[in-house]
């Protein structure tokens, strides 16, 4: 078992770092505070006995050597930025739970054949540069690593100069690892292991996604001198969006999300009917076929929205991937060692996005979920026990443990 | 007759100082750019030998002293702020066309038994901080002062300490003058001038108007893993307000407007339901009846809205006045010598709020206008020609003359 008080620990001591408002956790990626957040996970692995290595995208890399020069690591990690107003555990826990793994090893006095490497991956989240998994993204080959570098914030910010900003550019080549497993411990996100009362989830898929930011030109003019007739009204216009993709989504129950978190109107003056509104649609679905076919529906239905309002309407992908099964074998492991731990369980699918999804494309990979406290995530307010903690981080003991080899 | 191509000058070296990116302005009120707007309009004043008075909320009196020493000031301008992507003649054109009146009067050597008061407003347009004509409300007694500098801008910024930062806060009692009467020249704003093809619009009325803040407070939740039906989504409340402030503007047609033109999420991340959303509500008509009612069956209706939802629902109004009815006098007056000078002219109600309709409180006021292309305001193409310019302030020079006497 691991040390369930010292993981608890470790969580509470990051958490001060970029702390929210609420309890919560403001250490969006590449800011000063995930800077500092780095800086403390790298004196935690190196006092575990860990080397560091950083890539091109600032991905940190913690390994713990095996004892079979040939063997290709084990890979257990996450991330450690934060959504502006996020939880303390979202991402956190996964990478802390992993350097915990390492550390209860180091108690025991136990080597593993293949290395074991820890990872943060950079700017998971994705609420400050879209797309989310943007590294790890990177890593797999999914996207290239002068579009991360060009992606902007919305103060038109650079992702490339960020990274260099806060000195975490390394100088590996993004992908060159070769892993022999990649596993990933996180919270739920989600309500159905709490309602059903269930300490672990074993994670066998993770639901697709769209991300299609919106750009609407309509006219700015006066909100009081413009007569109703003569307006070219963006704002409107995505109210209406807003309302398609609620139907969309409703349409398209059960699985199947939708909704909008970002919007930005330009130049956002109370009398200035806005000469431009830019938002992004965020549709889910774990089956490939829904998903595409929400996106297309949204796609044809907006500009017959926007047209009759004179409102131009152009999409653009700014984040997607297709839904994700995770690797049998693993997921079976998974499941083994936590009956074996004694823990309940179930199976579920990933509501969320998560950088095991891109590792899959390289490697095999699953997940280890924990409850949260009413599913609430990407809020100050998100909870978790330390018991749930400890749980899950045995499961992940055990399942890298297997997979490392003795 | 007054010097145009002066005025038309003025105007163009006013335009180079808070650039816009199409032309246009950015001179936001209390911004560095307003404090170098003031300081040129101080220097033009003083140079056409006018002493300087500022006000406790900083708005700007040139004087050019009257024959008899008893006599009431005419007071005679408007605001040199501009929108975010504003034009460069909204309010400028009042502001430089009253400076052109006193140089017209200096070139000709004419003194008048009244002094002339060239005013510049502080914070009308209400684009930064709510309410627009704050300035010259706390000067009618409408607001306090200390309502005006507790004001907050969208980044929170307060009023009172943006003030004192540019450094014209200045040492008189806000509304301490007294007025013989009130003009104010400005453009049309609107498209009603240039469609009926007439170069002066005398002014009659003005429309009311409120500005209705709400903040719906939602539930911050991950956009992937949190089900629809646990949703208490903010965001397709506010969509839905926007759809019924749609309905009530059509529904009240004709004379009456509706619209929102700033929106604020929060947090504003691509994959968080937002746990508030800020908007305002602009809705105007020149019938008190009908805007009143407008309000009412908006307050009514929106909690019926967001209610389902689960999103609390709050209102607050941050802007308001009564539709204003100008002073019979001078309206005619203004009637009278646009006629003498051979302009042709209709009679309108004015679109937009303007310092005017808190001046006419204090004292007897009135505008003039002009049109603008397309009725195209509040945005950086909005466009006059130098005729146009020239036609208003030879109107408002012979109604200031007349009403300031020699
Ligand atoms: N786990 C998590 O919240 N990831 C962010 C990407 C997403 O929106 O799913
Ligand atoms: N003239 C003008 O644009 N004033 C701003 C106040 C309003 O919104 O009417």
């Amino acid at each position: 078992r691991v040390n369930g008080a010292r993981l608890w620990d470790s969580l509470e001591d990051m958490a001060k770092i970029g702390p929210g408002v609420r309890g919560g956790c403001n250490r969006q990626t590449l800011t000063d505070a995930d800077a500092e957040g780095r800086a403390l996970f790298k004196a935690w692995g190196e006092a575990a006995g860990m080397t560091l290595g950083i890539d091109k995208i600032g991905t940190m890399f913690l390994t713990r050597p095996g004892t079979d020069p040939d063997a290709l690591p084990v890979y257990v990690g996450s991330h450690l930025d934060t959504q502006p107003t996020g939880g303390r555990y979202d991402g956190v826990l996964g990478v802390l739970g992993a350097l915990e793994v390492v550390r209860s090893l180091n108690d025991l006095g136990v080597k593993t054949k293949h290395p074991i490497v820890v990872v943060n991956w950079t700017n998971e989240e994705g609420g400050r540069f879209a797309p989310a998994m943007l590294a790890s993204g990177v890593f797999a080959g999914v996207h290239s690593l002068d579009y991360a570098y060009s992606r902007k914030d919305l103060d038109g910010k650079v992702f490339g100069d960020e990274l260099k900003r806060i000195g975490w550019l390394g100088e590996e080549e993004v992908g060159a690892r070769k892993m022999h497993a990649y596993f990933e411990y996180h919270i739920e996100q989600g309500p159905i292991l709490e309602a059903e009362n269930k300490q672990i989830g074993v994670v066998t898929h993770c639901q697709g996604l769209w991300w299609l930011e919106f750009t609407l030109t309509g006219k700015e003019a006066h909100t009081g001198s413009t007569p109703m007739n003569m307006r070219v009204n963006a704002g409107l216009a995505m109210a209406r969006i807003f309302e398609l993709v609620q139907k969309v989504a409703m349409d398209s129950q059960p699985n199947a999300v939708g909704g909008v978190g970002q919007v930005k109107f330009s130049p956002n003056s109370r009398n200035v009917l806005p000469g431009t509104v830019v938002f992004t649609v965020d549709i889910r679905s774990p089956e490939q076929e829904k998903l595409d076919r929400m996106r297309a529906l949204i796609e044809a239905e907006a500009p017959k929205l926007c047209d009759p309002l004179g409102v131009k309407c152009s999409v653009e992908v700014v984040g997607h991937f297709d839904p994700v099964t995770f690797d049998p074998t693993l997921v079976s492991r998974v499941r083994s060692v936590t009956e074996k731990l004694g823990y309940s369980h179930m199976n579920i699918i990933s509501g969320a996005g998560h950088d095991a999804c891109w590792a899959a494309k390289v490697a095999p990979a699953t997940m280890i979920m924990c409850p949260c406290v009413d599913g609430l995530s990407h809020n100050e307010d998100e909870k978790i026990t330390p018991e749930w903690a400890a749980a899950g981080a045995d499961v992940l003991l055990h399942a890298v443990l297997e997979t490392a080899e003795i």
